[in-house]
């Protein structure tokens, strides 16, 4: 095809990559022609909110689709063909092969330029029993759909969630909130992975103060049918299950791209440049399929998070119809509560910091939320991973009982910015007794940090 | 004297700047003799939590005492002379003119080092029944203690609030909890100084929304007796009360500094450097009597507020016993919450941006606190202060529903960085449902200020 009037963009995949690819091509160029192929039968949805909303009976899961199809069609102009499974890419021909995953056919769509936005899929462990009913991922909304299903009409009373990182903590919440008993197994020494042991001890306390009961440094063997229920076995033992949830990790989908001669980077994810760009010319990468530049590193990483799809699908769309936006990168910030506690993190534990390269250590503090005397508020605790020599901040990790999620930012402008401890205790931050102390957690953590520098130094 | 064991330092002042100074001074030279002569009958008090504490009858003022006389002298080894009132200071000599109010009698006491933390007061508007009973200023914790009782012990029922500041808004929240029906008279058109248009109009529906009633561009001329009462007569009526509280801004205690010769700043405020030196040797001030540099600016400016005097404080005291610390500098970040809305600032505003001589615009956004469908959270609305050509953010304001005291840390670390909205937009900020929306309102203003920023350009 020539001619910018005649541009067909296809994005393979319509949640928060995809749809932003698409949106965003649209936007720039009103008459390109942009396809969305999905291979489910939802596009644009919150997949993070599905532990929260399903805490709460009376919310539809289907209340996180932030975008319909049709809006889709009608407002934005783009072409949503749900339930279409792109299945090869031909990149010498600009085409892709895709089935309608209703109708039964398949057919070759030609496309000018084309974003891979083909997102990630649970890692499911290779043990008997993985696909019994009653056992369940949390990836896509069909699978928050499933769960929510089940426990309104099955009425569980007891949970096994094999994995305590995020999604596993968070669906301890959801599920507790609905009444189940809940057992987390990981194979771990600790949960939340990503996190130092003092943040992580913190969760753990969480789950035990409302009643969720955990093995550790446990492995799961398998999972069998159970007087009408699961049992799961385990190295330590076996759990008596209604419904189990595995939530171990996520791999990228990235299959498709690799059977095309499309590049992957080192972490496995689809390579990308920081203008989305593939080593394929008019073919782009975004989201949970692909790498992003780590800030703290400089290097490829892969940390699949919700903003950076979402970044990343429109600098892929913007720069699919001839824009030139660059991706800033990432420095890897995630939050999210269990119960009554928030933990953060941003930039690189110190095991991350030591694969990468730097000499680092960790430096902890506890310290108020709030001012002297004002009522309410609790404990936040500060883990700083901090470059020997230099004093620079390499990243942060926050637990406790309110301001995690809040202050962690303030650490993710400081590693776009390189800042060092020193920096940080230099920052004039908002004091007001309802908010923070005098001396803000984020300002006694620098000085712990600093001080620990000088004293190695 | 001669010799580090010999060493006195003596403090004008016991509240923020005066005891953290006294109290670095103490832990870096143990062997050093620190003196603290406080005027009040109090050290080391919150004084920025009165108006909260005043809002619930059940706690007592006097909680807001961080550190008790005894304590200090006791376990740090600081001689604290309460209600002791320097009247004059010798720099040629090294001595200062102290009176003892409790015993009538007045001496002469040497120094080493001295250090001047002799805070600020509030202005009083020179008006006609200023000092009449039922009329109080809140800047000293006497000030709260007073308030406090008068509102026990003579169940007022109606409060002018004279000032729309912070402490004017506080305290309307603080007296409406107490029950008093709450009239505010502001001189200027909007509450909030300091605050853009659009951030002082929530707060003043946050204000109508509990019943506090506003009289704005309003003067005040005259309070007199009224049967039994007070009667606030201003230029637009005349309002009943039984309570007046004058809260219409604070200008820096320097008149001690100026009569020994220390050198003020084009501020008014006691001119320091960034080790807290006085233009006399072994002189420092800190705290609410002192400038300090502003790093947006790079000039001093007057901007007293509790952590600078905690920061500026700590750097005297230390440099008083031979350390060499710096101050960072400040960027006029503050916080205050009334009722249910908060209020936060950081840099300059428009107006101050303009008189610094920047070619600047203000850029204004609103976005949702929280992820899409997640219970709860609310709106918050951010003005950004942008440099035209460079796109450097200048300053930043906030208000709404939550999140406004957290994210304006996130700004203030882009200001001490010196960051562009551009960077600022290419933050990696934490996304959870419970806490942000996928992008954080701070990513949204960027957006919006560098879209207006090309639009421009």
């Amino acid at each position: 095809m020539s001619g910018a009037a005649g541009l067909r963009v296809v994005v393979i995949g319509g949640v928060a990559a995809g749809m932003s690819a698409a949106s965003q091509a649209k936007r720039r160029m009103p008459e390109a022609e942009v396809i969305v192929l999905e291979r489910g039968p939802f596009i644009s949805y919150g997949a993070c909110g599905m532990p929260y909303n399903l805490a709460d009976p009376t919310r539809d899961m289907e209340d996180l689709v932030v975008l319909s199809p049709e809006h889709a069609r009608t407002k934005r102009g783009i072409d949503v063909r749900l339930r279409h499974e792109v299945r090869s890419i031909d990149v010498a021909e600009k085409t892709v092969r895709v089935r309608d995953l209703d109708a039964g056919r398949e057919e070759t769509l030609a496309w000018d330029r084309l974003v891979i936005a083909t997102g990630a899929r649970p890692v499911v462990p290779p043990i008997p029993g993985r696909d019994l009913p009653g056992v369940f991922l949390l990836r896509e909304l069909t699978h928050g759909v499933a769960i929510d299903r089940f426990v309104a009409e099955r009425s569980p009373k007891k949970a096994v969630l094999v994995g305590g990182g995020y999604i596993g903590l968070e669906m301890a919440e959801g599920l507790r909130e609905r009444g189940l008993e809940v057992h987390v197994v990981e194979m771990r020494d600790r949960v939340a992975a990503g996190f130092a042991a003092e943040p992580a001890a913190i969760a753990e306390k969480a789950l035990a103060r409302h009643g969720v009961t955990l093995s550790l440094g446990t492995r799961v063997e398998s999972i069998e049918p159970s007087n009408g229920g699961l049992r799961v076995r385990t190295d330590h033992g076996a759990f008596d299950a209604d419904l189990v949830l595995l939530s171990v990790g996520i791999r990228p989908n990235r299959e498709l791209a690799e059977a095309a001669g499309i590049a992957l980077g080192e972490t496995g994810a689809i390579a990308v440049d920081d203008a989305q760009r593939t080593n394929v010319e008019h073919v782009f990468a975004a989201g949970d399929c692909a790498e992003a530049r780590h800030r703290v590193t400089g290097k490829p990483a892969y940390v699949p998070l919700g903003p950076t799809a979402n970044k990343q699908g429109k600098i892929a769309g913007a720069n699919a119809v001839g824009a030139d936006e660059r991706f800033a990168g990432i420095v890897g910030t995630a939050a999210f509560k269990v119960f009554d506690v928030e933990l953060a993190r941003t930039g690189l534990t110190l095991e991350e910091a030591e694969r990468a390269g730097f000499s680092a250590f960790e430096s902890g503090s506890e310290h108020g939320t709030r001012g002297h005397g004002y009522p309410g508020g609790g404990r936040l605790h500060t883990t700083l991973v901090v470059e020997h020599r230099t004093g620079r901040l390499l990243g942060a990790q926050l637990a406790g009982d309110e301001g995690a999620a809040a202050r962690v930012n303030v650490y993710a402008a400081a590693l776009a910015a390189g800042a060092t401890v020193h920096d940080i205790e230099g920052y004039d931050l908002a004091y007001a007794p309802p908010f923070a102390p005098v001396y803000d957690p984020i300002l006694i953590a620098a000085t712990v940090a600093r001080k620990a520098l000088d004293g190695r130094g």
